[in-house]
């Protein structure tokens, strides 16, 4: 029997409980399958936090790097002021386990409730491939009254204006400003990612920018995306600029095969195509290192509100989790896990509130679990 | 008779058709309510551009700054390279006349399509204000091989770094970049601009960031929210990060009263605002300094494979003239002209094919034309 060493982290508000029953699938995908897996608990998140202050510590980050793929319930916890646990948490890990890609499937399931009008499963079936650890994620800005940081703004301005021949003045003795940086490398491997998922899908990506406005690191974008895409003759491509994206996923889902996008806008468009897909209690996601340790993870919050309550919809996490088994190498034990959440939805009997059912978020584990086991 | 000079730029694609139906409108709306416009026509645009080398000059802006409201058509054409005519001159424009407020009305009229289920015009009724000359559209950035701009960042990221304590390189040699940036003034002069319009409106008004990643520039945001919010105290509030936002406008717009929102996030949001309202035929935008030079359009774009044919929408146009004429003091006029267009729609007889009608752009016009002068 295959023998798999899986580290989780349950996370904050609701993430233990959905995470239970994650695992509880996983497991008995493994007893369908021939794996077995020993989980290994990590105790990050607020009440850590609180205790003992550490966010995750290199030493945390170091032992974890032991393994292929991680876990992940949610974090996040009114207590602690809005960014402390995202980035020094999950951001955190994403950078450290350079997991570049974000891969979120938005696709609709059979017998759920989509909020568009006139659409069908048919119409709403694509990938979006997120970058995931550049763009204006890597956390450089700061506030300047005078001095250095604002010294940089006023060369850039005077270079501005003179360009457009404008004469533009902040009289602003406060400012606070933000830096968004993308690299060659880390925006040719994403885009390289999307494109040989898309050879393996219907041959089409679709590239996300601002490219009219933001010139400067998405015109870079849309030169690396070219370059990338000389060498697939055979995928077809568009760009979309962001503001029109979140047209076309209302309007049109079905003109999407895969979706490469920079980390801002990913994560502003996989919200809303999660929304599309149903809702936020759906919609997985993955923080892949193709070559190193990977994450994946629901992509709602900790919904602490619902804490303790064995009321929210596990199935995001289940889907996660049938990601994560995949990235093990489990092809099959992954595919019937989402096949078992598909019934369990077609099946409308064990459902929690959000789907219009009255079942607890255990009740929806048992059953997934139940039909991956074929009983 | 009140007498009004209004300077007027057609722009691109279909802009010359949609703007010639708005003249009309407001015409009607001066032959009712007793005030005559003298249309002044700039011939700025790709045209132009390609003729004379001019996107818009500082000798033409320093004429337009003697008016209190421009109309404009759209800008963009296939022939320009993406951002030239956009920054050159639209952006140009907001910068130059400081039209700080950006603001869109969203809002489902009476027998509108929606895209969304179950959702009616009295769940759809709501006004974003963006921000409009700062953030990340000041058009700083550039490119790094190597020095001052990358020792910049390298600065940043080892700083970073040490927050962390990670370990995080690009050793990348190429990079793109783009700084973003806003002010005390800036922030708070919209900011207040809302809550005086959520005083007369439902006294609500939701702020859009992502502080918990962008932290540097939101959180700035942030602090001048709550500023502003604390000498508004019957005026109720809440934080949105913008992800989450593109949920809440699909699932739950009714929340909505005043949002208000930084340049960036502003331009996604309302663009898909504008889907939920039925589509970008029906979404005007005024770009409004209260003490200057406002400049009033469709927020949709040139759409050049419809140019000439008589074919477009041009409820959007007709209705940013009357946010236009309500501007230049003419509420009842305005008035007029957005329950004409209600009529208009109600009555589903002259309609474009975007609407499910055969009629022409010019019949539309006609229609509520007609409509305004009560025949
Ligand atoms: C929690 C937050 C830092 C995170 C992000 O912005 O990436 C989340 O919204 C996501 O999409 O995974
Ligand atoms: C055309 C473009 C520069 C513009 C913007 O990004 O502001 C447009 O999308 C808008 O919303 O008015």
């Amino acid at each position: 029997m295959t023998q798999y060493k899986i580290p989780v982290i349950p996370g904050d508000g609701i993430g233990p409980e959905i995470i239970a029953e994650g695992r509880k699938v996983i497991d008995a995908a493994g007893e369908k399958f021939g794996f077995d897996v020993d989980w290994v608990e990590f105790p990050h998140g607020a009440d850590h936090y609180l205790e003992t202050g550490e966010l995750i510590s290199e030493d945390s980050l170091k032992e974890l790097s032991g393994y292929k793929a991680i876990y992940l319930g949610s974090i996040g916890d009114d207590r602690i002021a809005p960014g402390v646990l995202e980035k020094g948490i999950l951001l955190a890990a994403r950078f450290y386990f350079d997991q570049y890609i974000n891969l979120r499937p938005i696709k609709l399931l059979d017998g759920v409730w989509c909020p568009i009008k006139d659409k069908t499963p048919a119409d709403i079936d694509f990938t979006v491939v997120r970058e995931n650890t550049e763009d204006f994620y890597i956390g450089i800005g700061g506030r300047a009254k005078s001095g250095a940081s604002k010294d940089i703004l006023e060369v850039h301005r005077t270079l501005y204006n003179a360009k457009f021949g404008l004469d533009i003045e902040t009289d602003s003795e406060e400012i606070g400003y933000q830096i968004g940086m993308i690299s060659k490398e880390g925006t040719q491997r994403v885009i390289n990612y999307a494109f040989d998922l898309a050879e393996k899908s219907k041959k089409h990506v679709s590239s996300v920018d601002k490219a009219n406005v933001l010139s400067d690191i998405y015109g870079f974008w849309r030169e690396e995306f070219n370059a990338v895409a000389a060498k697939h003759p055979d995928v077809s491509t568009d760009f979309n600029y962001v503001d029109a994206m979140t047209m076309w996923f209302v309007k049109n889902p079905e003109w999407f095969d895969v979706v490469v996008t920079p980390n801002m806008f990913g994560d502003i468009i996989t919200d809303l195509g999660a929304m599309v897909q149903g809702g936020l209690g759906l919609a997985p996601g993955g923080n892949i290192n193709p070559e190193g340790t990977s994450m994946f993870e629901p992509i709602h919050g900790s919904a602490p509100k619902y804490k303790g309550q064995n009321k929210v919809n596990p199935i995001a996490t289940i889907w996660a989790g049938a990601m994560l088994i995949e990235q093990m190498g489990e092809k099959e034990a992954a595919d019937a896990i989402v096949s078992a959440i598909e019934t369990n939805i077609r099946e409308a009997k064990v459902q929690t509130y959000d789907m219009g059912g009255s079942a607890g978020t255990s009740d929806v584990g048992d059953d997934i679990a139940r039909i991956v086991l074929g009983k």
